[in-house]
């Protein structure tokens, strides 16, 4: 059944592209992951086909401890995101600028002050992804011995986004008058202090940022365990997620719509949109050959240790011939990306080596390997089943693969009526369809 | 004496111009403070004259707290400085980019992280003014009730910084291959976790961003009190100051270098740079007449609570006609620029209302009211009396002032032999004429 509207896009920047190894492929650029250019030409493609963001992951530490793939791994030589994009702001004109930060590790003043400042750089196309980290690398670069507690992560992160929305409306957005004549700066009385006292921070503010543009930055949350869920039904604006397949896609999108609307929010509010790898070829064969091609890439240690990390689990000892066990001990790190992984290993009842391949593939994103027709009837049928708002495109390669999406999926989807020709807005909240939050304080004295 | 050599310049960038006020201008764009067109213009003009670097200070948090003041105060609305310098390395090409950042209210990791970013995104081009905050309205920003003492406050500096650079040093320069053949991204040898467990930090490491080009961006550092000048000499390679006359900035200049020379440093490499205000007119009277104009926006209120802060002193109950006293209670915020203001109102025997003045001319900062001949001049002397190697430009408004400075005053220092015309190289440490430091794991295998 055809669905009304049509549907938004992002794209996934990981350095040389979303495949482990992608690094190797012959066309990305070779120090592509700390050039800004390598980013800006991404970034030029897809905003030349109406891309609604960009999308950076994080991570606050390397892979390399204990680890025999140290040497092979090619996650230690990245930029940091936020600044990244800053740089990009000037590169760029309409497209979105998503930068993941963990609750976790920082304190509120510091991101409100960030994501404002990315906000008004960008003239409103910023955006936080919201996630509460889950490595076991980041702890001991903060002074600590290892990952707090899932529960408390999640708790943690509710207040803190809490406060830093709290300092976005420290200002109200028309508190500064500037007036020359007067030398009246400020409408004091539009300032509002909003001295938090919690159980995690204990803020005063306010913060000495403008209010952003666009009110609040764009709040994206990544993170599909239960208590990942809660907070994204509570705050998510959009949500990142791995769906392998469009059946596990149909059940999460229905469950955070539901918890959404069961606290008041609109489902247009609240845009569900999963990561696909699109293996794209002129002929079916040249996709599956090309899917080959980039397997090829990933050392199997290189593999062995992105599935230990993904699903919490030491494989030195497995047969990787073995079956995949329908249960692992619980996680305190990846919960969701654990059980994603399960429950499809499951069904499918694979081998370890046939999971840790899907793992290299795609870490637990869908990958759609065809024709461009093929693709884009499948990304179609996935929103018109109401399983996907939309799709953070996770290019196997970069920009390689990502310039053969633009170039023959997208003229696809709009054959479809499914995707757009032009941005619509200048913000990204326009792009996106989502309201512009009022200031809590300008609301309450209505 | 004449000295050989030229003179380093850089360019204090404070929203609207360094005096209070300055917004009020008819010449200073009204949104100025966000607007990062107006923040680009300035950096084109610098970059125009060859300027060695932009400066952008900082300050954690608002300064409303109790201040009557609050509807004049222009602080309130600008852009925190590493995302806003992160967006101005795609306008720019050849001047430095230098970010202030306390330790105290940061972890090492982030800050290693983003000016590494910063560095690679610039090619080269970052700087890190290090300082340990010097307000009262920052602590409750972050958990804490009250600024920490002085000491420890210098005391988590040095170890910050030393965690940081040892983050810097994880990779060594030639430790990613990159071979796309055999797979080898990294030499694991080339690896060297940091580990670091202190009084203040316990941060494992390694980083996973690549050394920055320059080994580490250049290294700044503000604060003047002994514990300041003895952070100064033992890391800073450049030193920013307040002299607000030559036989301070002589006796300021000394005892840096001599400091530095006693723990092995070279004088070349650590660059003592004070502020100057320079107030340009084509004639004497034309100067003088700018000087009362800007002086002018400046209101009794503003000034006041900015002299309350600069001293830690409360005003409200003094007379302001009196004398200034010889000392006050020492404080714990900002020791030095107490002493400088202290010593310089003896000197002149100040009323309360004349130090007010001064402060809210410069905050402590030394002005030069004159013709471009008399301020070039006036800058030579300062050079070749060794009382600074160079000059941080802290215009009165901006961008205005500071083109009036490019336009009139350059040339004239150009025609003494004192300042080049074109950047001598790619990266800031090339071009002040830094050493790259090598590595600590590099040096060692040696
Ligand atoms: C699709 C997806 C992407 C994520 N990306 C990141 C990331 O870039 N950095 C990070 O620290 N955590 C990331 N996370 C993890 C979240 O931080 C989340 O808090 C973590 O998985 C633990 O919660 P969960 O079990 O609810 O998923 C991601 C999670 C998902 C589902
Ligand atoms: C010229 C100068 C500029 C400074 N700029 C800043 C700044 O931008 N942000 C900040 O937090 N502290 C700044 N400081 C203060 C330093 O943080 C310093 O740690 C503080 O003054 C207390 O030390 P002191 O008594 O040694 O000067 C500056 C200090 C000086 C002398």
């Amino acid at each position: 059944m055809p669905r009304k509207g049509e549907m938004k896009l992002g794209v996934f920047v990981n350095q040389a592209g979303y495949s482990e190894g992608a690094w190797r492929d012959p066309s990305t650029p070779v120090n592509g992951s700390i050039e800004v250019d390598h980013y800006a030409r991404v970034a030029a493609v897809a905003e030349s086909a109406a891309f609604h963001f960009l999308f950076l992951a994080d991570h606050l530490g390397s892979v390399e401890q204990g680890q025999a793939s140290v040497a092979r791994e090619s996650g230690n030589a990245g930029l940091e995101p936020i600044t990244l994009l800053a740089a990009l702001t000037a590169r760029t004109q309409n497209i979105g600028l998503v930068a993941t930060a963990t609750t976790t590790y920082n304190q509120p003043y510091h991101l409100a002050r960030m994501f404002a400042s990315l906000d008004h750089l960008s003239r409103g196309r910023a955006a936080w992804n919201v996630v509460t980290s889950a490595s076991k690398f980041e702890a001991p670069n903060f002074g600590e011995t290892e990952l707090p507690d899932h529960d408390t992560r999640y708790a943690r992160a509710s207040e803190f986004v809490k406060v830093v929305t709290a300092l976005w409306d420290s200002w109200e957005d028309d508190a500064f008058i500037r007036d020359k004549q007067s030398g009246i700066f400020a409408d004091s009385t539009k300032l509002h202090v909003p001295n938090h006292q919690g159980k995690y921070f204990s803020v005063r503010g306010p913060l000495n940022v403008a209010r952003p543009p666009q009110g609040y930055p764009v709040l994206v949350q990544a993170g599909a365990s239960a208590a990942g869920t809660r907070l994204a039904a509570e705050l998510a604006e959009v949500v990142f997620t791995a769906a392998p397949d469009v059946e596990y896609g149909k059940k999460y999108y229905d469950s955070i719509k539901e918890k959404a609307r069961a606290v008041g929010r609109e489902d247009n509010q609240v845009l569900v949109m999963p990561g696909i790898i699109p293996i794209v070829g002129r002929t079916k064969q040249e996709a599956s050959d090309k899917l080959q091609r980039i397997q090829s890439y990933a050392h199997i240690d290189v593999q062995i240790s992105l599935a230990e990390r993904m699903l919490d689990v030491d494989l030195s000892s497995i047969d990787l011939d073995s079956l995949v066990p329908a249960t692992l001990p619980t996680t305190n790190i990846f919960q969701s990306r654990q059980t994603v992984l399960l429950e499809l290993a499951a069904r499918h009842k694979f081998t370890w080596r046939q999971l840790i391949r899907f793992v290299a593939d795609g870490r637990g994103h869908r990958i759609i390997v065809g024709t461009p027709d093929e693709i884009a009837e499948n990304m179609v049928d996935t929103f018109n089943q109401s399983a996907a708002d939309g799709f953070n495109v996770m290019s196997a390669t970069l920009p390689g693969e990502f310039m053969e999406f633009v170039e023959l999926v997208i003229p696809e989807l709009r054959r479809r009526g499914k995707y757009r020709s032009a941005y619509a807005g200048q913000t990204l909240r326009e792009n996106l369809g989502l309201m512009r939050p009022l200031n809590r304080f300008t609301q309450a004295s209505r």
